[in-house]
């Protein structure tokens, strides 16, 4: 806390905003796009990579990373930002099946899932390596850049000196201490909130991809097998009722198909978002660990003065210091909230309509199956 | 095969109509409705009783009647016209529980099957026994008519000696043989398809009213949970998404409680008459066993004529005799038939019907879930 501020760099406003302590957000909303993965290869084809292509809306110019630079990526920001702003992972590493197809879509599809939360995030998107990475004119411009970021030493809670409250008042702790407790309670319930959520979603995943389709294919199967049973009465004027009955029994079969592969359309964008939350929550603990330090060391200060071994001017810097990493983290949180509220808003809308489309599509099925019946 | 003809009693005609063989029908289609069950006491209210009022559509005059006067007509058909026709099984006996609701409720259903079922039976309807069931004048009348029919004569086998196919030629061994035969396939392939379809129903209502409700609830807890964790944020303008989660969440819930009431609607119909259609079919081997016994008798009939111990007249009539029998039987299959395709076309109608809006309410509740959600 009475470290010495960085000589220069870029400065971190925090604004008072409608909501609270908020960042300074850009006017235009940047996003990238991360499609077209392609096999690459190095040293005469010994080894193979997958290289994505990441293309910034900003400047439409697409550039290409491998995962290994987007870890890369993750790394530097971590070590910049993540004592004051949670860093989500990234998608796992995998050795094996690397190259499979499925996987390859999956990877990008999380990867497009993280490049859009850091776009979105006004501090790191307008970091230099971050823009560096979506944005490097060459392969030179790419190898200096990242010497340049690999050796920055505003790292760690050295990002705090850069953050700058504008016209906000000083807190005093207590403030500060409520403001981190109501956070640490949120953080841990929606914590809680999401796995149990994703808990639920994965066995429901479970069902709709293993006993229930089974289910409605014995059906479809038993109404079929009574059809062709009573195909072999000999009696005459049978085919309408058979050939119904067939019918119906097929349209159990299409259903357990549409059971079977509705979760890839609607369950699987909800629990993509969960995830993602649980990733984002899993780097608060770290976060607000910092922040209770910070207030410890403040609270020490009264002793550490009154046995000399620091100044009150030095206390008073110390919690300075802290009511600006309460402003941060406050920052942080609304920030958070914001993109919370528009994602669940926008996939609970997204999950929604389609399991309307689905049941639609299932009922519109047997209405079908039913014309095909006789009136008696 | 050798027994006298009755002297005198009602003659049963078969004729010759477009699907072959068949009984007499009557102009008039008989139905009964079997309703309002009350409860009644004898010896001074030491035993009680459940008794339905049983009222034809002839007459419209209702009579009542207890379970054991089910059971006792039962017999009566059974021991009259078992051999001839398959007589299903009453509705179970039961000794625990025969004055709860539930249970009241599900006899009256089934005895009203039981009861439509012989009303449509062209032999059985128009039976002295049956009539006297359904339309006594008094109690005299009951008591008499019950007298006279526990002393009819014409039961078991007699009763193909009543049995007139007119202007039907006689058929010879080989065709009675094989049209034996293939009723005999057809309803043991029925009655494996029969038993598989309430094998799969049984399984599916137990999902429907098990887990499947349980994993709808869970998941529209999972979602008002995550809601009442969001409203704890302390974020302002966080209501529109709260209210639309938890809106969601309830949504998911009454599914759940429509998932576990809709087999009752659409289901227990679908069983229930398969569960009929597995009692007459369990009837069947009994009735194609007394035609293969007769069968055999007229194959040994050449070597009876050769020891003298029958003359070749006797012969004559002994298989004149299993002509008729095979008449009889070959009327009663296309009387099954014909009300085989009337009840699966309308039962299926009924189930995909129930299905359709079972699945229109879903994606209904679903849309209107969906519309609590902003567009952003």
């Amino acid at each position: 806390l009475l470290s010495k501020q960085p000589a220069k760099g870029t400065k971190l406003p925090v604004y008072g905003g409608e909501v609270g302590p908020v960042w300074a957000y850009p006017d235009y909303q940047l996003d990238c796009v991360v499609a077209d993965p392609k096999k690459g290869s190095k040293m005469y084809g010994l080894k193979s990579y997958i290289e994505y292509q990441v293309t910034p809306t900003t400047t439409n110019k697409p550039v290409n990373h491998r995962y290994k630079h987007f870890d890369w990526l993750y790394e530097r920001l971590l070590d910049k930002f993540g004592s004051a702003i949670p860093i989500p992972c990234l998608p796992d590493k995998q050795v094996t099946g690397r190259f499979e197809e499925e996987f390859i879509k999956m990877r990008m599809e999380r990867l497009q899932g993280w490049m859009s939360r850091m776009c979105r995030h006004p501090v790191i998107s307008s970091s230099e390596v971050f823009q560096l990475f979506i944005s490097y004119k060459d392969e030179k411009d790419w190898k200096t850049g990242k010497r340049k970021a690999e050796k920055d030493e505003t790292v760690g809670v050295m990002i705090f000196s850069t953050i700058e409250p504008e016209g906000l008042p000083d807190l005093d702790l207590i403030e500060v201490e409520q403001k981190c407790e109501q956070f640490n309670r949120f953080t841990r319930a929606m914590d809680d909130g999401v796995k149990d959520l994703l808990t639920v979603g994965n066995e429901h995943w479970k069902r709709c991809t293993g006993p229930l389709p089974k289910e409605y294919q014995r059906i479809g199967k038993a109404f079929q097998n009574l059809s062709s049973v009573f195909t072999s009465s000999g009696y005459e004027g049978e085919a309408a009722l058979t050939d119904a009955l067939t019918a119906a029994g097929k349209t159990y079969e299409d259903i357990a198909q549409m059971v079977a592969e509705q979760p890839k359309k609607d369950l699987h964008f909800l629990m993509e978002t969960n995830n993602e939350y649980k990733g984002l929550l899993g780097c608060f603990p770290d976060t607000i660990g910092v922040h209770k330090a910070a207030i410890e060391k403040v609270k020490e200060a009264d002793k550490l003065v009154a046995t000399s071994k620091i100044t009150p001017s030095e206390k008073t810097t110390m919690s300075k210091r802290a009511s600006t990493m309460s402003y941060a983290l406050q920052a942080e949180m609304n920030h958070f909230h914001s993109n919370r509220i528009y994602d669940y808003n926008r996939v609970m809308q997204q999950y929604l309509e389609q399991q309307v489309k689905f049941y639609e599509m299932i009922a519109e099925k047997l209405r079908h199956a039913h014309s095909q019946f006789t009136t008696m």
